[in-house]
């Protein structure tokens, strides 16, 4: 029996999301089919995070068990062979037996991409969400350090998939405005032509949607239509329906697990 | 008449190129379809260059003529109000009657990307070209500065499609490792998951499939089949067949035009 911890990257744009559905493609799905070749036998496999259906990861982490005696960069040649290539095996390592990707975590880190003041650059359109603008990124900001540290992030939530328990601490919370990699994938993109917002978000765990909830909330404080202390009040009436309406789903990725 | 200088953006993925061709979807029948509907009359648009099928564009730049009269920035509003979400219309401006986007053109800038090291992020997969490697960057951008100047390029130019006149003079030729922008679309991706190699070359115009021949040609140089110098060996002897594959499509992006 070998215990292995694996790290993945995914393209979430056809895919139902982390978890298995009843139908649609699903990124456990896909690794547990391969794995079950693999070992010849079913595995599950457990995720740091349930990304969301479009959500995409750069640095994913999962854990299973498999009977069989595979080496860990045998594993990531023979899941990236058999895998579709939306979804890659990065890196892979025996973990100890009581190593779970989810339970054990101590922190996560999201990244919501926003392109605004310019025509959506059709290479991003699949992992950043339009927003026309002007945004005032500054007050986005500003909104977003308020909700650094240990709050209850009820009003975050998404309706019918409550937790009991809706505490959370956020270690960082951050918007700016990413800067052109000199040489990158996308320099030469005429800064005139729009800018690319991000807002990046470490905690120690996140509520169904709450990082497109909170990405939402913040567009609206970019947008000028409130200010940005209204998301301390959001926060305190612990009430979905005052936050803004959830971003879309393929401008958020999971960046990467902290463990 | 008002006679316009537009700059556009697209994703090369599921187009047959610049080129109207008998079937498959080209950038230029997207945007003179588009024009027709707005000027009332079939429009003709020319290109800076005639990008291959699946060859993307961070700035293209087109010209033509309107009867009506259309403020540039409505035309770019409508253009892609109209236009499919892989094309998009980035900014446009009134020129002088006689400028023409290829041959008012000074110099081409394109960008060949690569990922190696690593498997290939899924999100990257339409804009980067796969090679395992290793791959010895610095002997890359040796191969590629040996190409700067005016040289024939004839073994470089795509047989069958071969023009008169195969001097061409390239400004700038260079290989790098892309470094990464803090809080930009990929931050995150773990360094020792790969990198993202490119080759950006400028030029005062080019040979059909001549910066694709380049860079499968650099490979070779950059998987160690060949030294750097060899590339000064092809180039010499004018001859197709001693340089390298043309690389695909999609890792080729035109980046800007110099007027």
């Amino acid at each position: 029996m070998r215990h292995f911890r694996l790290t993945l990257a995914y393209d979430g744009t056809g895919l139902v999301g982390w978890q298995r559905q009843p139908t649609g493609t699903s990124v456990q799905g896909l690794v547990e089919d391969v794995l079950a070749i693999l070992d010849g036998q079913p595995v599950t496999v457990a995720s740091a995070g349930r990304t969301d259906a479009g959500v995409h990861a750069l640095g994913q982490v999962a854990s299973f068990t498999l009977a069989r005696d595979i080496a860990p960069a045998t594993l990531v040649r023979a899941l990236n062979f058999h895998l579709p290539p939306e979804v890659r095996a990065l890196t892979a390592a025996e973990a100890p037996p009581d190593f779970h990707a989810r339970f054990s975590a101590r922190g996560k880190t999201y990244r919501y991409h926003i392109w605004t003041g310019g025509p959506l650059p059709p290479l991003m359109r699949s992992f950043a969400w339009f927003v026309p603008g002007p945004l005032d990124v500054a007050a986005m900001d500003a909104a977003a350090r308020l909700l650094e540290g240990p709050h209850d992030f009820a009003a975050f939530q998404s309706v019918g998939t409550e937790v009991p328990d809706t505490r959370r601490e956020i270690l960082s919370s951050r918007a700016q405005v990413a800067p052109t990699a000199v040489g990158g994938l996308f320099d030469g993109l005429d800064a005139a032509a729009g800018q690319l917002v991000t807002y990046e978000v470490t905690g120690d765990g996140f509520l169904r949607h709450m990082v497109r909830a909170i990405a939402g909330t913040l567009v609206e404080i970019g947008l000028g239509r409130r200010p940005p202390i209204w998301i301390g009040d959001v926060l305190r009436s612990r009430d979905r329906a005052q936050a803004g309406r959830n971003a879309p789903p393929n401008g958020l990725a999971l960046v990467r697990v902290r463990y």
